[in-house]
C-alpha cells in the first residue's frame, strides 16, 4: 500500500508518528505499507521507494519540509493507493482540500480525510465522484475525532435506518459549559481559563459560535441520513450569551445546559439546550457524544475524545484498515 | 444467500420479523436472500426454495413448528450459506448451541449467533475451527444486544490495542440499582417491582448474581483483548446484599452504585462498584454501557439497549451484512 500524506500539521504528524511507532502491529492489518510523499502548504518531499518518516518529522520541526514537490504535483504525478488528506479546514469553500480530494477521486485513488471543509461544501458531489471512479472516500476523522460515528452507524448498526442524531460535537464548548455548571461563574471568566489551558483558541469564534459543531452535523446528517444538507441549512446559536443564572435555574430543576447539535428530517440545529443531569449526553470536560436514533436498535450513544492529534490519527488509521479490508 | 435459523424463541422470531418487514431495504445490503429452514427444540420445517416466513411464524404461534426436520439434520444435510444460531444459552456446557456451531464451522458455513454459551465455553476452539475451515463466526448479539461492542472495537477502533474494558452488561441489575438509588428502598422491594414489570425473571439468579454479565465479560475479553478466559475465571459478586443505606452514603459523596463488569490483563470481575454521578457509566434504567480503554483513541464509551428481541435482531442483521461485505 503506497500512501501519500497531504497536510503536515498536528493531524498529519500524529498519523505519521502512529505509522512509525505501530508499524509492526499495523502490518497485520495493512500489509506492507510505505509513505511515498509528504507535503504541506509550503513544501513537500517524496521518494517512490518510501520515505524515512522519522527524518521527515525532524525536517518539519527544524525549519520545514524541503521544496521538492507540491501537493497537487504529488496527486497528479505520483502513483499511489491512498491519499491521507489532512490540510486545514475551510468551511466556506473547502479549499485546498476540495481540489486535492477531487483530483484523487478522479484518478480512482482512495482518500482518507480529517478535513471537514470539502465534505461540508460538496458532500454529494464527492460521494458521486468516488462511486463513478470506483474509489472510496473515508472521513471518520472529520466528525468527533476518536469517537466512532460513521463506521458505527454504517457497519455496527448496518441494516438500521438512522432517524435522527443529537449530540455534543465540540469539546471546547463542552469544557466551558461543564465548568460554568460547576463554578457558576460568568462565561467570559471560564473562556479565559480555557484559553490559558489551550482548550480554547485565542479567537474562539469557530468553536463557541457552533461553527465547528455545525460543520460536523452537516457531514453526519448527510452520511447517516442520506440528506444533502449544506452549512447554511444549520440554524445556529452559540454559547456566549449563557449566564451563571441560567445554570443555577437549570440545576435546581435537575438539568444542565449543553451545546446540542441535532439533525432530523425537519431541521439541522446547533443550540444550547437543557439536558437532564442523568441523561447520557450530560457529559463533562472536553468529551464529545452522539445519540443515534435508529429504527431497530433503539437509541445508541457513543462518547469519546473529539479532538487530539493521536485520537484523530486513530480514526484515520481505522479508515485505512477498512479500505484494505471492506466495502460498505 | 441461503439462511437457516436454528432456535425459534424470542430472538429467532425477532430476526424473522425483521427479515420479513425490511426485506426490500435489506436486499440493498444482502442481495437476494431466503430462509430455507427454521427449527426449534421440538420441531422444524424446510423448503430449499425458501420458506414463507409469515406462515412459519403463524405455525409457531398456533401450536409449534411441524416435525419435518431436526436442527442437526438441517445443519448436516442441507446446503446453506449462513446459520443463525439463536438457541437458549447454557453457560455450563454450551449445548445445544455448541454442537450446532461446531458442525456448521466444520462444513465451512458461516454462523451468526446470539448464544453466549458456546462462546463462553469454547471461544478459542470455535475461533480456530472457523479459521481452519475458512468460515466466520459472528457474535455481536451475544454481548449487549443492540449496543455495538465487537464490531465497534474490531472495525471502528481498528488499529487500536484494547487495554481494558469496564461496563454495565446487565439491564435487569441496572434497573434495580437505578431504582434503589432513586427510591432508597430495600433490594427485595425493588426486585418485586422489576418482576411485576417483566424486567426481572421469576428466578432472577442469572441476572442478579452477575452470571449473565460474567458470561458477556468472558466473550468481550476474549474477543477484544485476545485472552482465553473461561467463566470460572470471573470473580463474581451480585447485587442482592446492597442496602438503601449504602446508596445513601454513596449519594452524599457524589457517587452511585452499579454492577460493573471489568476485564484487564490482571483480572475479570463482576461486582457492585461506586461510580461518580457524572461519569458516563452512571446510566439509568435497563440500558447497558461499556467503556473501552484503548492505546490511541483514549477511552470510548458506548451505551445502548442490552436486550429485546428487535434490538438483538438488529445486532444479528448487522453481522449478516458484515458477512456479506467484509472480512475482519
Amino acid at each position: 500500500m503506497n500512501i501519500v500524506i497531504i497536510g503536515f500539521g498536528s493531524v498529519g504528524r500524529g498519523v505519521t508518528r502512529v505509522l512509525i511507532e505501530k508499524k509492526k502491529f499495523l502490518r497485520n492489518f495493512l500489509g506492507d505499507y510505505k509513505v511515498i510523499a509528504v507535503t504541506d502548504s509550503s513544501g513537500g518531499i517524496y521518494d517512490e521507494n518510501g520515505l524515512d518518516l522519522r527524518k521527515v518529522l525532524e525536517m518539519k520541526s527544524k525549519g520545514g519540509l524541503p521544496k521538492e514537490i507540491t501537493s497537487i504535483e504529488v496527486i497528479r504525478d505520483l502513483d499511489f493507493d491512498v491519499c491521507i488528506e489532512v490540510t486545514p479546514t475551510n468551511v466556506e469553500n473547502g479549499e485546498p482540500g476540495l481540489t486535492h480530494i477531487r483530483e484523487c477521486l478522479k484518478k480512482g485513488v482512495d482518500v482518507v480525510t480529517s478535513n471537514k471543509g470539502p465534505l461540508v461544501v460538496a458532500f454529494r458531489e464527492l460521494m458521486n465522484l468516488a462511486k463513478k471512479n470506483n474509489a472510496r472516500l473515508m472521513f471518520e476523522a472529520t466528525v468527533g475525532g476518536a469517537m466512532p460515528v460513521i463506521k458505527l452507524a454504517k457497519i455496527d448498526l448496518a441494516g438500521n435506518e438512522i432517524l435522527s442524531v443529537r449530540g455534543i460535537l465540540n469539546g471546547t464548548c463542552n469544557y466551558i459549559l461543564s465548568r460554568m455548571e460547576k463554578e457558576l461563574l460568568p462565561y467570559e471568566l471560564i473562556l479565559e481559563e480555557a484559553k490559558e489551558l489551550g482548550i480554547a483558541e485565542r479567537d474562539p469564534t469557530y468553536d463557541v459560535e457552533g461553527i465547528d459543531a455545525g460543520a460536523k452535523l452537516v457531514i453526519i446528517a448527510n452520511a447517516l441520513m442520506g440528506l444533502d444538507a449544506k452549512f447554511k441549512d444549520v440554524e445556529r446559536v452559540g454559547i456566549s450569551n449563557l449566564t451563571p443564572e441560567a445554570f443555577k435555574v437549570a440545576l435546581e430543576n435537575g438539568y444542565t445546559i449543553r451545546l446540542i447539535a441535532e439533525a432530523n428530517r425537519d431541521f439541522l440545529r446547533v443550540s444550547p439546550r437543557l439536558v437532564p443531569l442523568n441523561h447520557p449526553l450530560a457529559i463533562y470536560g472536553t468529551l464529545n457524544a452522539l445519540e443515534i436514533e435508529t429504527n431497530l436498535a433503539g437509541n445508541v450513544f457513543v462518547i469519546g475524545k473529539g479532538a487530539g492529534s493521536v485520537e484523530t490519527a486513530s480514526a484515520i488509521i481505522s479508515d485505512l484498515i477498512c479500505l484494505k479490508s471492506l466495502r460498505y
